[in-house]
């Protein structure tokens, strides 16, 4: 029901980066639930991780590991999230990045642990372990597409993007992968990126991508507005490339923040396309706003409203829902009578009410389709953001109620 | 698919307010779809509003002519919601009212106007005109329950509240009708309220229980978080009883506000209780809130989350989403590991997980009900609020998203 071809990429391999899958038998035997990124000595990671307080073991000890050492490895096993788990969460999420780091011969700190799946179970330590001697084995620069699948829980298919091109006259790699959405499952919870390259970034530089490449795009996206437990998104540089290390100053810097945007933005808007039934791709594009609180505000508030959401389920160009969602986004002072909604390149509303060229015919064959923008025009300053969403629809129910067995 | 018997009471009859109906044929022909209150001359009237920017031609006007004078009558149609209609919309409400001013001979702004129904389309002030002489001919103290079902439009049944008790050795009367969910339907709006007494009450004590009342009660509940754009809870104390003048100081206060409060709250119970697909009526309590706002953010968030409301249509005790809304409900140092969440009387979480001495049995059996409460302890302040709501089913979606002919 996913929106959208959805077709994995040829993955570039990212030199510095290598790839290792296993069996840990979590869940469910014989599925591929460990992966495993093997990082040459020189790289450097940042990421940015979920806002909820009610966060995760795997969460607390990447940010920390993170915070106090060159990482080496990253640890993500799929089946059991370890949300929910307390102290004992907390010691497991370390005896696996103690064992890991063991058999790879580094300190505990250089492991950064993911986990996505069950929440409020015992992470299956032995199991873990006992998987990792096969990760490390077959670690492998040409994994991306094993990997994409192997970080999978819920979603309906892989997600990955890639890129090649010349900075400067020296090539640069990008390969990502993605998966879930910002939602609990029954059990299930977690978004997840990661980003590789093998440029050499500066660190603060490498930070302020992450944070800002992120936050334009995964912390742009929503399915239901459930904010998951485990969500993170990670950047790896490792180095290997040929060229010079990119810093603030880098004439090269603007072209690869560009080509990491595009690998961001297709990652993120993957998972939307696979939310929960959906059948519609989004985009709520506010503009001409005071500042960026009252256009993510006015944003989200129409990405989250049900009957927005179930008219757009319904191919329905229903323009009173859209701006009563608008009312009460809380923007002080707005003046209804000023703003513009444009479905698609029609005109929707104006002067506080349907727009008098508006037909229900031209409405409708936006509607049809299966990528819809809205467009907000606030007209009240020059501020702008975007929001991605998806529609409503009965499998979203059928999928969130079923009944536990 | 409303939870619960929701039949109307009989209803007292409020001496000093007379309610009259006629039949307009604004969307449906023979369908009764005007209602007329008319106060006695020393009643006085104090009313809420929604809050939505996006709001319509008669709550702009109804405040107006609330605030300059005192109103006789208050005239409410069904089938059209005159919203979104501009400067048009407002001089048609305007028309009705003089119309109905000028029959009764009063002055226009004597005359409080509601409407509900169709978004966008422009009020028939003839249909409505025409039908004024009719309403007026039949006014009595007798026709609550008419008035009830005249306000409907998109209820599967009528909604009313009543009740006589002794003040001070004195008999006082209230009674009250509403419609709705705080929400939008394809082309419909609005929850009104109209609680009619025959006490005399002072008027700023009169706008104060309106107030206080109103937003304990009708401000606390939500279907789907659409706050819809004509709104209206309105207090009527037609001053007609025997006894003396309620004011800040009369001992009687308390028990008034009291009985009062139970009229409002029913009314407002009956709306979440008729919501869209409802299931399952919910009440969701919070305490030990540091402070006001924190306590209404994370009832809201959990009455909002889609997969909150879906598990509670599944019957699913389902303490991850739960408390994954509660974290993500922006309560700033918030310690997930001191609150305690209750099903009913069983603990459910505890210390950041699910309580020891939970059973699914025990949760099962209390999720398994029409009725339920989830009770959120944030152990760090005293502060209470508490937010009712219902689930989301598949009903919910087929209602919204159904192609508009």
């Amino acid at each position: 029901m996913a929106v959208g071809p959805g077709t994995l990429p040829d993955f570039f391999p990212v030199a510095g980066v290598r790839l290792g899958i296993a069996s840990a038998g979590i869940k469910k035997p014989g599925r591929k639930d460990v992966v495993v990124f093997e990082l040459a000595p020189e790289s450097r990671v940042a990421g940015i991780f979920t806002r909820n307080q009610f966060c995760a073991a795997p969460v607390t000890l990447s940010r920390k590991h993170l915070a106090s050492a060159s990482p080496r490895y990253l640890l993500i096993n799929t089946g059991n999230a370890n949300a929910g788990t307390g102290d004992q969460g907390m010691a497991d999420a370390l005896a696996c990045c103690q064992a890991l780091a063991t058999n790879a011969g580094v300190d505990v700190e250089a492991v950064l642990p993911y986990s996505t799946g069950v929440i409020g179970e015992p992470l299956p330590v032995a199991k873990i372990v006992a998987a990792l001697p096969e990760a490390l084995a077959n670690t492998s620069e040409d994994r991306w597409t094993e990997a994409a699948s192997g970080i999978m829980t819920t979603d309906t298919r892989p997600k990955g993007a890639s890129c090649q091109f010349e900075l400067d006259g020296h090539t640069v790699t990008i390969s990502g992968i993605s998966k879930g959405a910002g939602m609990i499952r029954p059990n299930m919870a977690t978004m997840l990126g990661f980003i590789a390259t093998d440029a050499r970034i500066e660190p603060s530089v490498l930070q302020d991508l992450a944070s800002e490449l992120g936050e334009k795009s995964f912390n742009r996206i929503t399915i239901d507005g459930d904010t998951s437990t485990n969500d993170a998104c990670m950047l790896i540089a490792s180095g290997q490339y040929d060229g010079p290390e990119i810093n603030a100053d880098s004439p090269a810097l603007p072209k690869l923040r560009d080509a990491l945007q595009k690998i961001y933005l297709e990652l993120a808007h993957a998972i939307v396309r696979d939310g929960e039934g959906a059948t519609k791709f989004v985009t709520i594009a506010v503009t001409g706003a005071r500042a960026q609180q009252e256009a993510l505000d006015v944003a989200y508030t129409v990405a989250h409203s049900p009957l927005v959401k179930t008219a757009l389920f319904a191919s329905d160009p229903n323009w009173g829902r859209i701006l009563a969602a608008v009312g009460r986004a809380g923007v002080q002072g707005l003046d209804l009578n000023a703003l513009e909604i444009f479905l698609g390149d029609v005109c929707l509303v104006r002067n506080g009410g349907r727009a008098e060229d508006y037909s229900e015919e031209r409405g409708q064959s936006v509607m049809d389709q299966e990528e819809i923008t809205i467009s907000i025009d606030l007209k009240r300053g020059d501020v702008s953001e975007t929001v991605w969403t998806c529609d409503f629809s009965h499998d979203y129910v059928t999928i969130n109620a079923e009944y536990r067995t």
